[in-house]
């Protein structure tokens, strides 16, 4: 073979190679990131969004806790100030800035929901037993922790157990004062929440061996158990 | 007069009061705070976007470094993975949450300018001086940085010129080994970037004096004369 032409499919090859190199873990790792970033950023603007709403019609601002209710309701126009409020009487012009603030909100959890849907799908396709036993979020994000789902299946579960809370996990080793962790993205688990506070720990311990089993399973393709393995981890704990 | 109507009385006064305190002041800060909140968040989701796409058609997020640019193309179909690229081919599935993503990105950079738009409008009506030596956005920043146009209004003008640059300044002050800055929040005026290196520090201070006299001129509901103090400062520095 010619140099050249050697040297365009070897060039071919390697790409073609990086492409493959796209797997699910990927996509999923871009979708959890995306997710926690559009938190921040929904974090900050609707930090911002009642700051400024609550120039307008700071009773309501108060009364009304959830982030999405609020920039919806603002939408509607159903937040006109009271003759009684204390707040500032804005005329349209001014509102406008305000409404558009409350419209990005509004859309912004509305993509949430989308990627969140994504992600759900995603992980019943690829990884059914690690979806159903540690759910859409916590499964997406202990794939994430560990960079992809084969480190993940190589983790003992007490690795498992503690992803995500490194950093505490390190403080205790270098000073025993400082208690070791019992969970890390696990914590959110209903399961774990469910528990009493004295039984959290075994909780966390089970549900981290159950989700090892999961990986196992689903990184070798293996059948469907993740509803019976669930069902056992329920008897077990509560 | 009763007791429970007075007090009736002093609750409604004070309530009038506070909603009186609500000032365009107020509402140039909170915009320009969320103009900078919305930086941060697209800053956030055009890298997200970036090495989302990348995965794609890396060839093509490299070759374009304009993230509104770069949305835009995303959005309307044209990124589709050309046969040469060492991307991977998403299915429609896979590309969906990234195309929601770039539309997000649209949206805010949408929101953005309409934001700044109603602060150019602010500031023409309130403080047609200032915004007109200043610009729209170092003039919103500058009142927002001083709380308010009245403090502004009473700053000296070597307080003007380094608004912003507070923590190098204070720096220098601890260690004289640290170089005084020449400005803080003006220096994105193009007045200043347009000046030769050696310069920039006389323009500041020009700049900030003009600034000054502005703010007066604005406060005290003077004429509009900030078209010739313009003239006059491109004729001392340039």
């Amino acid at each position: 073979m010619e140099f050249v032409a050697l040297r365009k499919k070897l060039i071919e090859d390697t790409k073609k190679q990086i492409a493959r190199s796209v797997t699910p873990d990927l996509l999923l790792i871009q979708s959890i990131s995306s997710i926690e970033e559009l938190d921040r950023a929904l974090n900050m603007l609707t930090k911002r969004l009642r700051e400024w709403f609550g120039m307008v019609n700071p009773e309501l601002e108060r009364s009304i806790t959830d982030h999405e209710a609020l920039a919806d309701i603002i939408l509607k126009g159903k937040a006109k100030k009271e003759a009684s409020s204390m707040g500032a009487d804005l005329d349209d012009v001014s509102m406008a800035p305000l409404l558009l603030l409350a419209q990005q909100i509004k859309n912004m959890y509305d993509l949430r929901k989308e990627e969140q849907a994504y992600i759900e799908a995603l992980m019943i396709a690829e990884y059914p037993n690690l979806q159903a036993v540690a759910g859409t979020m916590i499964g997406a994000k202990l794939i994430s922790l560990a960079g992809n789902m084969h480190r993940l299946m190589l983790f003992p579960s007490s690795t498992v157990q503690l992803l995500g809370a490194e950093k505490s996990f390190f403080k205790h080793l270098r000073n025993k004062m400082n208690k070791s962790p019992k969970y890390g993205v696990i914590f959110n688990h209903p399961f774990i929440s469910k528990a009493d506070k004295a039984k959290k720990g075994k909780a966390a311990r089970e549900l981290a061996n159950k989700i090892t089993i999961c990986c196992k399973l689903d990184y070798f393709k293996g059948e469907f158990l993740g509803d019976k393995i669930l069902a056992e981890l329920e008897k077990k704990v509560l």
